[in-house]
């Protein structure tokens, strides 16, 4: 496998991770990495905390620079260079440069789409106008966070209460301005149940957020100048200075679709574990690209940073003739707002009902370290299982870092296909300030095995 | 098993849990508990945190009352009754009332040793000087506080660097004590290996605590009024106005002994999985007995206040009739010193040298979160596993709160017989401020799974 011509698509997360193993495997091997940005291999989950402010030099957000590619590597990087047609038959890609705006032709042996997602933008009215944003890339960052430190932006209206609408409700906040968050769904947060996500709705409310559930957007409404005015609502109107889209991520699967690869989950690229697509040679990870859930067994659209880095080394293997397999997500997640965060893994209720899984669950109230020691905070802690057999399915936790940081613990009993009652005899560190004698994870594992007793 | 009479001795961590697991299973069941202490039900980890008045109130630490006994679980308590002789033929025991000066007998079906355990007091010199402490007790606790908040006690020597004395070289630096630490072996809290306790060892220098390692007591000078007035080592005498004697605890296992009742691993009492000992109908639990270890598959002396408390249930289950198996230690266990934690779970190095089981390790220095979010602090993370087959052993991790917590993660992978490629590939959540998009352990993991690849 030496000496082949080895492609990549994209320079974040899953392409840089797939170029920098492809190079400590097989130093020989040729690398084009081709990225239509002029920034790359950048942490966009820093992005929120660059609008407050809270990091204040976007160049810390950079992972990989493009020395790191070309000296470090060995890699050869092309930024802004946009991959617009791929051709199967000849393996090869028509590649423009944005800078020469010229059309070039490179030939590949082994490929990697990792073409990343975009913002979903649906066509409301009045989407073109100025002080209306998208986040997603580390260009739309720099110019959010221009526009919203202006004096007379006071008025900011966020539309979708996921991960992104709710780190950004903390950011604006942080700069002193008003804050409104438009959620249709009747809970922010749909990864979490909506009794977690309730905490996180008081969290929001108590830190001055207007939260307006069950209220979807209409469109936007400018002044002559094409100036945002307002935000219309499906209840009511208001005044905004700056809105951000917040809605979620579709993947980026033109190119692949176009060259006649097949889409699957969330018209995500079609992977199979080695995540080679339906086109032999041809390989896609991070958030243009499916990923396998481990309790689901079957490939879902779930576009999270750690899969992609993850799955962009597993690319990088197998481009090189390795047989790796990704091993599965949990869904995984955690997410700051304000003072509290929410961690979650596995299966939700709502998933589980949705796939028709049996469940059960219990929620806890405890606290993050022992109540006689200063500054301990309350910790809510989930789990939902087999009730047959007490097989742990999915966790959420609310509460302190160190007290939501147990779904890690939850994500490798999942992974270890642990009960409950397993979960509930591991034997965990105690000290006063950093837990309880009884780990909350303990009393709520114990909790679980009393219901499972008492119900069957 | 209706309407038996069960008789527990020691109200702490063991006999409490015991006491209230008994009463909640079988109300009618009989249950008597005598303590010799006046303070019961207290949580001795926070005694350092009310040294150092970071905790004010003393009976915050108090876990359950008198009234918690009697009127809450319906168990008769008998605080300030010393249990002085066990007759296992008559099936009866000789108490003490230090109150009244009385004696009288007791009869039981079923009995409990929960007696704890001491702390470890040499027949040095001077050992009954004014000013020379141990601390155990809540009552210890109350005249050290008392002791140490004197304008005049400038001066303090600990005598011992394990969890003990290395929390209480914090308490009283906090006091703005002039503090020294004796420790006779190479390092200090020896239940870590060298490297990661000599990053603890820095800690405790930086924060201004005068260290002697490889130095032991030989004893303590007074004055005349039989005061403390110096502490001599091995290599030098220091002026003295208080001693702590933190040398690790010894089971109060004598009465057991006495009785003819078989001690086991550090001359604690041996149990056998159910926690019953050698006499039938009589369990031991907490301090004063044994523990079952996870990874060593045999009995071991490791006290701990969640062993104790996990022990005491599963006692007074079996002493209900019940078959509940104690499932077993990893010695689990976490200190705080200044600004650092430090966390262990499974087999140390040394550990697994003394029991001449094949191992590995690696030891990898990463952030507790994104290193472009503000205050991220180093974490380090130590994995030992079997170099065969990459099976965890143990885990030690030195950093912050939320960092070191990945030890329960650790103790959860090496409950469920995990490797370090399985750990490697759990799920871990991500966001900023929580972690990293490679979680430190998958790092760790990571760096196992090279080294085996690598020398195997």
């Amino acid at each position: 496998m030496n000496n082949q011509r080895a492609v990549i698509i994209g320079a974040v997360a899953a392409g840089g991770s797939a170029a920098f193993k492809i190079k400590r495997i097989n130093p020989e091997m040729e690398v084009k990495v081709f990225e239509a940005d002029q920034f790359f291999s950048y942490a966009a989950c820093g992005l929120p905390y660059y609008i407050s402010d809270v990091i204040k030099d976007y160049s810390s957000m950079i992972m990989r620079t493009e020395k790191d590619f070309h000296a470090g590597a060995g890699a050869e990087l092309y930024p802004r260079h946009r991959v617009n047609e791929l051709d199967l038959d000849r393996r090869e890609i028509l590649v423009e440069s944005l800078a020469e705006n010229k059309q070039k032709k490179y030939p590949f042996d082994q490929l990697l789409l990792a073409t990343g997602a975009s913002p979903i933008m649906p066509r409301f009215e009045g989407m073109e106008l100025e002080g209306v944003f998208a986040l997603r890339t580390l260009k739309q960052g720099l110019s959010l966070k221009d526009f919203a430190r202006k004096k007379d932006v006071r008025k900011i209206v966020i539309v979708g209460g996921s991960y992104l609408g709710l780190e950004l409700a903390e950011s604006f906040r942080a700069l002193g301005k008003d804050v409104r968050l438009l959620e249709k769904m009747p809970q922010v947060m749909g990864s979490l149940d909506p009794d977690m996500a309730g905490l996180l709705e008081d969290e929001l409310q108590h830190k001055g957020v207007v939260l307006h559930k069950n209220e979807a957007l209409l469109g936007f409404e400018g002044d002559a100048k094409g100036k945002l005015r307002k935000a219309v609502s499906t209840r009511s109107s208001y005044e905004a200075d700056l809105a951000v889209v917040a809605l979620g991520v579709k993947p980026n699967s033109e190119l692949a679709q176009n060259a006649g690869i097949k889409l699957g989950a969330g018209g995500a690229i079609s992977i199979d574990r080695r995540l080679q697509t339906s086109a032999p040679g041809v390989y896609s990870a991070g958030d243009c690209a499916e990923a396998y859930h481990l309790i689901l067994k079957q490939n879902v659209y779930l576009p999270l940073g750690t899969t992609a880095n993850k799955q962009g080394r597993i690319a990088g293997e197998n481009m090189c003739g390795g047989n790796a397999v990704f091993p599965g997500t949990l869904g995984s997640a955690v997410v700051k707002v304000f003072d509290l965060l929410a961690a979650r893994t596995g299966l939700s209720e709502k998933e589980a009902r949705a796939n028709t899984i049996p469940f059960d669950s219990v929620t806890i109230k405890s606290l993050d370290h022992a109540a006689y020691y200063p500054g301990s905070r309350p910790l809510h802690v989930k789990l939902i299982f087999n009730p047959a057999d007490g097989r742990l399915l999915g966790g959420q936790l609310v509460g302190s870092e160190k007290g939501v940081k147990r779904a890690d613990i939850i994500a490798t009993a999942i992974s270890a296909g642990l009960t409950a009652g397993d979960l509930g005899e591991v034997d965990m560190a105690y000290a006063p300030p950093y837990s309880r004698v009884w780990d909350p994870l303990t009393v709520a594992a114990n909790a679980a095995i009393s219901k499972i007793r008492t119900a069957y």
